[in-house]
């Protein structure tokens, strides 16, 4: 594909945990040089969608009241998991968005940039409310965590042997709630940050929203808003340049494309690692199945503008 | 004003602290209250762009983080106000637009709402970066607050006899960084929560925009929102029906409409309380000197429909 194929196109691009990294400290230099590459995207005409992680930031709110909560001097009280959410799309939003500007001020870019925290509906009756065990929080003792239980009605359980630690659902995500206003913005040429962190959950009950404390995945819901707004590439950056058959075995080989029943035979093969690139092709699976005219692309940050330019990367098509 | 004089009308609305209430659990409670009447205007035909306080939603977030970073087993550190600032948008206007969406389900309303955090800038040689006094955080003893302000380079002060506590500035908002979205976005038919707390504050600093930790009055953010979107109606909104003159006298008198002249006569006799009806005020004149063809609205949220309508509340004109 060449370059200028892309001016005009809709790209959503899934900005993956490495792009902030879990240290707030360094996470605004990251975001300076994730906003760099963006910005070169940009710059070629592209309508640029972004998504982000927001793992480490949401567990880093959420400890902060659970631990200032527990104080006996200090008013503070827990604050519900979806609250936190919310927060951490405003906070990393905020920083992305305002890191985005001084790129486009540098690079006489003359597009707006904005931060929509975004609402994403989950099923009521997901079999993620009734078994779930994605770790959030502070680590406890045991004795701890089954007061801190009894206390709060929340669920425990022990952590791969550092502790006990909260757990909550991670429902799967069904449709995002400002999908209009962000197709508009991203119409009239606004380069738009949105569902942050998989978005903040809410369901339907007798017709009105109801806010959920959960945990969604970002590249499902970035797949679900990609698919919506009929975008031409989902893409997902993480921290390789490609997927891998045989990953770190003397017979690895990267993927430079793979179709759908490509992509599923080798997740029946156990190719892709639960948690890390798993979530990612399925994400991918989902989008070229919905919108088969679309394409997605999983690649590092540093490797996203070739990708797009279809030199690198792991491409699946339906 | 006839009610269908409204249609197609821009106002913006600035919610006092008491749409909110210092306690965020019954936060969403008060929240759907102020929701129903904004749904209201919102029926009238009216575009309303919606800004609010951050004041008791902030304090909680910085001191969450205080108070959890002094603990000794906490990973959580201290986090910057600015970024607090963000999250507390992020949070209330998810909460906010949530509740207005139930309402335009319930009232068949067919308007998307949308959040935006929204960065302001502020000016490098305000002079409220030179001499401050405005009090965040817990209450810390004098040695404590010393040991503080040795240990991050904050300024501290005793607050009313109540103890210590970490003192920031409150620079004079400039402009409106989002201001192009937000205005596409009311014009495209959406309700848009904005500018939350005043803004997230940034300066130019050689062309970029840098985060700077400082708290902004949100009457006069909003003032200049109303502005730039050249409003028909700022809305102020506080927990009294009207503005007096002699407040809580014998010879206590509402004022149904002031000038600016008028307005700045009663502000040098000393008529309107600093850090209550004196800022709005202040920021009613800051809008309709800027915007003569507009009209300023200090009144309650229960009055606020017959206000619109030019029925009660204290109007200022040019």
């Amino acid at each position: 594909m060449a370059s200028n194929d892309l001016e005009g196109k809709r790209v959503v691009v899934a900005l993956g945990g490495n792009a902030l990294g879990p240290d707030p400290k360094r996470q605004l230099e990251l975001l300076e040089k994730t906003s760099e590459h963006l910005a070169h995207m940009v710059k070629e005409g592209i309508n640029v969608v972004v998504t982000h992680g927001n793992g480490p930031q949401v567990g880093v709110i959420n400890e902060a009241f659970e631990v200032a909560s527990k104080q006996k001097d200090s008013q503070v009280q827990m604050m519900p998991l979806v609250d936190c959410d919310a927060m951490s799309q405003g906070y990393i939003g905020a920083q992305l968005t305002c890191q985005l500007m001084n790129q486009f001020r540098q690079q006489a870019i003359m597009r707006s940039v904005i931060d929509v925290p975004t609402h994403v509906t989950v099923d009521a009756d997901d079999p993620a409310f009734k078994d779930y065990e994605k770790p959030i929080g502070a680590f406890m003792t045991e004795a701890e965590a089954k007061a801190f239980a009894k206390e709060t009605g929340f669920k425990v359980r022990e952590d791969s042997g550092r502790g006990w630690r909260r757990v909550v659902p991670s429902p799967v995500p069904q449709g995002i709630v400002e999908l209009e206003p962000i197709r508009q913005l991203m119409e009239d040429g606004c380069i738009v940050v949105a569902a942050g962190g998989g978005g903040i959950p809410v369901m339907l009950e007798d017709g009105q929203y109801k806010a959920v404390d959960a945990i969604i995945d970002k590249d499902l819901t970035s797949a679900i808003l990609a698919w919506k707004l009929e975008a031409h590439m989902l893409v997902i950056l993480t921290a390789v340049e490609k997927a891998y058959l045989n990953f770190g075995k003397p017979t690895q080989k990267a993927i430079d494309t793979m179709t759908v029943d490509e992509a599923r035979e080798y997740i029946s093969q156990g190719q892709f690692a639960p948690g890390s690139m798993l979530p990612k092709v399925e994400a991918c699976i989902k989008f070229v199945e919905a919108h088969p005219g679309g394409r997605a692309l999983i690649t590092s940050l540093g490797h996203a503008a070739e990708g797009l330019r279809g030199e690198t990367g792991t491409m699946i098509t339906a």
